[in-house]
């Protein structure tokens, strides 16, 4: 069985997604933080970096990183159809844009959310925030043209890589302007969600769609 | 044949010991930039972040994200030896921390070395390439203390994922104390570069080990 630490609509809704729609025997843990914002002092000794998601595999080895849980989950299921095989010709696609997600609009979310992470200036985090913004929307701007008429990024069939867009779109501050500029990805995420295993799970973290 | 866009003893630099490492045939087309730091027009077209490495693929698909070129070339070349199957016990650490240097290390590498590119103020950018050094120490201990004996990341076999942690480990402002604080990080980097393949592309980069 795989133990998922989580919290609701963080980046461990992907992976929660995932691991339902590739029919997986999990459960989900939903950690809170402490008033300061840190956790409890058991996930800190599972993980050095005390982040949500991480995953325990059934071998009860430790896995953290989400994209390198999509890639994993995906191919470990791979009846579940929601990675493409390592010598199919859309496998380069799919790592690409999955990586792409991982290292560019999830960065800068983090420095949306969290610019006095970025910084070791004590006031207000000079300029991070709002040039997190800005470069959120030119990489969402890169990826909404790589989906093109989609509707997901592989075309006609859904990957994990889309429930991972999915939950990156729920995430922007204004996500109907974001839809308004990239009617695509309002497409892929509409589709997304029409996904039983993903419809549920979105609605056990208290997504309001 | 796959084409690689690179620059010498940039994140291309893995990538293409990988590729070598591989077997494959390949080319490398080192790019220069223009005085202000842009690249020619036709790069921008085929890679609107206009980065390296930009990996052109057999197909002429073109594919970006130095961590998905790593992941995807050592999965089409099984017989190199360079990762895990996709149902080996070890696949999971594997992408773990092949993701994990894309999404810390590399990420603090930029800010540490581009700090201007991540904020709106136009004065010198503030405490961000201090922090960014913090926290590149950070998750350098963190890696270390995940390679352990080693000598590799996944024990007694080199992968992908140590080629691109030498590849790391060579950017840091002071490699010497780097491998001072982690010995193991030495002892990983000298047996990588030991590598014949990799040794050959280090000396093509222009890199003095």
């Amino acid at each position: 069985m795989y133990t998922l630490y989580a919290r609701n609509q963080a980046g461990s809704m992907a992976v929660e997604a995932l691991l339902a729609a590739c029919g997986a025997d999990y459960r989900v843990i939903v950690l809170d933080r402490k008033p300061d914002g840190s956790f409890e002092d058991f996930f800190h000794a599972i993980n050095p970096k005390a982040e949500v998601p991480t995953l325990i595999l059934p071998d009860d080895s430790v896995m953290t990183e989400s994209v390198a849980m999509m890639i994993y989950l995906a191919d470990r299921y791979p009846e579940a159809g929601l990675s493409p095989a390592a010598d199919a010709p859309d496998r380069a696609r799919f790592l690409r844009w999955m990586v792409y997600m991982g290292t560019t609009i999830y960065m800068s979310d983090l420095r949306l959310f969290y610019p006095q992470r970025y910084t070791t200036a004590t006031a207000e985090a000079p300029g991070i925030q709002a040039k997190a913004e800005e470069m959120m929307t030119a990489e969402f701007a890169i990826y909404a043209a790589a989906l093109g008429e989609g509707p997901f990024i592989l075309g006609p069939v859904m990957s994990a890589a889309d429930i991972y867009a999915a939950m990156l779109c729920s995430w922007v501050p204004d996500v109907p302007g974001l839809f308004a500029r990239h009617p695509n990805l309002k497409r892929m995420y509409d589709a997304v969600v029409q996904h039983d295993a993903v419809r549920k799970v979105w609605a056990r973290n208290e997504m309001t769609f």
